[in-house]
């Protein structure tokens, strides 16, 4: 066993787009549990959009990381040493946190899992926050019918690779939205969405073209020019599930700073009848996650639920990794073996 | 009885804000009521906002007026002849349509109202169209719990009367907005609102004087700078009630033509958990009223539910009053008296 912690820290807010040098690796002491806490070695952290906002000072849902304190995330890995009687040493957790190689929790906000359903990093992805959210915002606010058309951008992600496949299953029609030839396929070949779209080319006529019929439910994670072109297409009663709107993070990290482009005007919501609703994951989400596990578990042994997921290797190569998943260079979920 | 019927005819469609020359007022024969159908002599006719989108052929959720056809609108009147056993001759009923003097109705569209609650106007405001629009938008979207800050624009008209002084009803904080202080002291003297700013004034010192503690929902009638300047200032979950935005019907009378003013960065939407809904009162609203009505009639006897009636007289009026009202020349529901 490693002596040392391994650490990434804030060193920096940044200014527009993060650089590496806004981050520091450190080593540090193994940290020691107290009582009713357990130490947690992580093998795997989540890298995930809403981490920019965490780097912000601006005003928030959550607040931001201190400078000098390691970033926020959340790990998969196995207890060490446990003050709880709830676990013991070798015991599969999740609910771990922090860009580190250990961590010390409590007892109450960890998670045992069960690596036969799927395997550990997949409790950051498919079976973690990201699947949640899918499932969460799909069931409070898209509410997806049998026949209905559901777009969902950044399709290939870790949240839009859910979304989808939930989607599927319930009996849409699926449309997902991604950057480039290799994701387009993915999702369409691998992920079985009925068709995918490329944002890098021109959308309106991709958007005739795969939703003849309008749209009844768009699940919105990036904005920008992909909201521009969807947005129009409603049906009446379509609902657009707020996830996130990853395109302008990097020059409104707090989402509604100066220089965030204006949206699009709102007389359709009167006439369509459209609801537009946000939400946060760790709102509710989490205490209803057996509900999440009973539908997914079936649907992952049936394998009408696939995903992928892109593995940055060591724990040094996190913030150069979280860089490109703001640039939409990761391809399926993106998380840090840390080894 | 006058033995010619009075008609107000869409003559052309208007090209931004309509004139009086894109009416025309006609003499016809009274009509004669056809099996299950009654003749009904209309006493008042409603005026509404809505009436501009079906001036236009844009796409709405309803077909647009005929040219050379009547205007559509409410009316309350009295039966004159009656082909159903429902209804006889002098009862009093909601539920006459078109800019007109006579009308035939079907038997099942007409309800019988009672004047000891309301006088006979008031079911083309208060109890009409508009009060039963207020209602189902807070039953549905707006939701106010006692203690939040409820914002009501247009707040002395039709609608924001009946929204206010619900949610008063409910124990919310009301601030409305109005145009001008005659209206804005109506508002909070005569209707009880907490709180009334005037438009044509800088609204962010009003807001932020009034709503000291953010606003949890929204009552939108207007758009325009009054949603930019209310859109900021939302709470966590707060609720915007798309009702209308009447400051752009003459611009882009479908909502959503080109040439529509762009609305605002939909960011804070996920951070904040925003839910922006549209609705329609058509949809649902006719089949709850006698909810709205239990809810109604003692707060009208209670002298909880004030009103203001802005009458026209005589149906050669409606359009120049029409036009009126889509600049905020009324003052409180404006409805024409037949005569």
């Amino acid at each position: 066993m490693t002596d040392k912690n391994l650490q990434v820290l804030l060193r920096r807010r940044p200014q527009g787009a993060p650089v590496p040098e806004d981050f520091e690796v450190v080593e540090t002491a193994i940290p020691t549990p107290g009582p009713g806490q357990v130490l947690v070695r992580a093998h795997f952290l989540s890298l995930d959009p809403y981490m920019r906002g965490r780097m912000s000072d601006a005003k928030s849902y959550a607040k931001p990381v201190a400078l000098g304190a390691v970033m926020e995330g959340a790990t998969v890995g196995e207890v060490v040493t446990s003050n709880d009687p709830s676990f013991k040493p070798g015991d599969v957790v999740m609910g771990g946190q922090g860009w580190q190689r250990f961590c010390v929790m409590d007892a109450a906000r960890l998670r045992k899992v069960d690596t036969s359903v799927a395997p550990l990093s997949a409790y950051l992805g498919l079976l973690g926050m990201p699947g949640l959210t899918a499932w969460v915002g799909l069931e409070d606010i898209g509410t997806p019918k049998a026949g209905e058309t559901v777009v969902v951008s950044a399709a290939s992600g870790a949240v839009g690779q859910v979304v989808g496949q939930l989607a599927k299953a319930r009996g849409c029609r699926v449309v997902g939205i991604a950057g480039g030839a290799a994701k387009c396929d993915f999702v369409v070949k691998e992920l079985g969405f009925d068709a995918c779209l490329d944002h890098r080319q021109p959308l309106d006529p991709q958007l005739d073209a795969a939703c003849p019929d309008g749209i009844d439910v768009y699940w919105e994670n990036v904005g920008g020019h992909v909201q521009e072109a969807v947005f129009p297409r409603f049906n009446d009663f379509g609902r657009m599930v707020m996830c996130g709107m990853i395109a302008q993070y990097n020059i409104a990290p707090g989402a509604d700073a100066a220089g965030a482009p204006p949206g699009p005007n709102l007389g359709p919501v009167v006439r369509k009848r459209l609801r537009i609703q946000g939400f946060i994951v760790s709102d509710t989400g989490w205490g209803r996650y057996d509900a999440f596990l009973a539908e997914m578990t079936p649907l992952i042994a049936e394998r009408r639920m696939r995903w992928r997921e892109d593995v940055a290797d060591g724990l040094a190569a996190a913030p150069r990794a979280f860089i490109g998943l703001l640039q939409g260079e990761n391809f399926g979920k993106l998380v840090v073996r840390i080894g």
